[in-house]
């Protein structure tokens, strides 16, 4: 019979960065055995997301960083919105370019990601914030 | 034991603009009194989007608009499909951009958003539409 | 009673392309004769990606391409990540600008897309690849 599981953590960030979040995330449907089922994972924010991407060369990383650098600069005098500073609306863009949610496929008892996919929450703030995470899993 | 519910509704919108729907998606959960689980919402059209965002300043909704205006400007002439006008192709690519679907955790029977997410349906035509969404919830 | 069923399938890609799999996902869920549910989509890869987008002019997909070839051009010296080409770091942008999950709910049998909406695998690589895609459904 399908049964669920929620639970909640924080990631403390160290300002702009990425956070591999994929043990965590995993973590979830270990706890309660499921096989098969799908995972909801949601960031309570919206100045920082979750990307699934690349976990091999950190490189793919800062070049992410240097896109959004890029097509939404810091500090950008088009942007009214800038209470807390250069970086306050830059990152809800960036927010809204990637995802607070994602929906991930739990197989044979583990996430089904491919082999070079991470879960990662990307603060896009340059202070550290403690970020808020749930995950929900669904399965038997 | 586990239960599903799944209700539709219209949205109608006054042309390009932010319009929130987050009590109307809490409501589905609400009506069938599930404490724990997760709501999928499902925006119908390829047009327009949903987005979580800020809810407290609306210039985070302004930002989010000249953010787009910029990337991607109305009546682009590299676009080759402009049947409907300067609008129809950049509203697909900002619906590209952000996303058609969300899912979100329910907990204590309330959406497990943060204090300042909201959920918006980002009209991105210049006419005011009428917008199907689909909400589905299970839990318990 | 809510059961569930899961299963995967390959894509093989020609190329930087545009796939339908919407017939593909929407298999799944007749398979096991779900009336009302929520199927959740899952690319296991970091240079393709998924999108919901129309399914009538392809010109719309033709234009969407433009415009990540602008936002992002291929072989940008800003990139480090270049191991495999030209190609391969604009492939991870474009998937951390789109999505490689879609949780799409499931009404009378079928799944509940607007009449424009078809479900795209975006192959952002120029050679081919074979892409996997795990298909989930919960509902009854």
């Amino acid at each position: 019979m399908l049964q669920q599981h929620q639970q909640a953590f924080t990631v403390p960030t160290c300002g702009r960065e990425f956070h591999e979040i994929t043990e965590q995330v995993g973590a979830v449907a270990d706890k309660v055995g499921i096989r098969t089922g799908v995972a909801t994972v949601h960031l309570h924010h919206t100045s920082a997301s979750l990307v699934i991407q690349e976990n091999a060369d950190p490189g793919v990383r800062r070049d992410l960083e240097r896109f959004m650098a890029r097509v939404c600069p810091d500090g950008d005098p088009m942007f009214e919105h800038d209470y807390e500073g250069a970086d306050d609306m830059p990152a809800h863009v960036r927010t809204a370019l990637t995802a607070v949610n994602l929906s991930i496929p739990i197989t044979n008892g583990r996430l089904a990601l491919g082999t070079w996919q991470g879960i990662y929450l990307w603060e896009h703030r340059y202070a550290g914030h403690s970020r808020k995470v749930t995950v929900h899993v669904v399965g038997e």
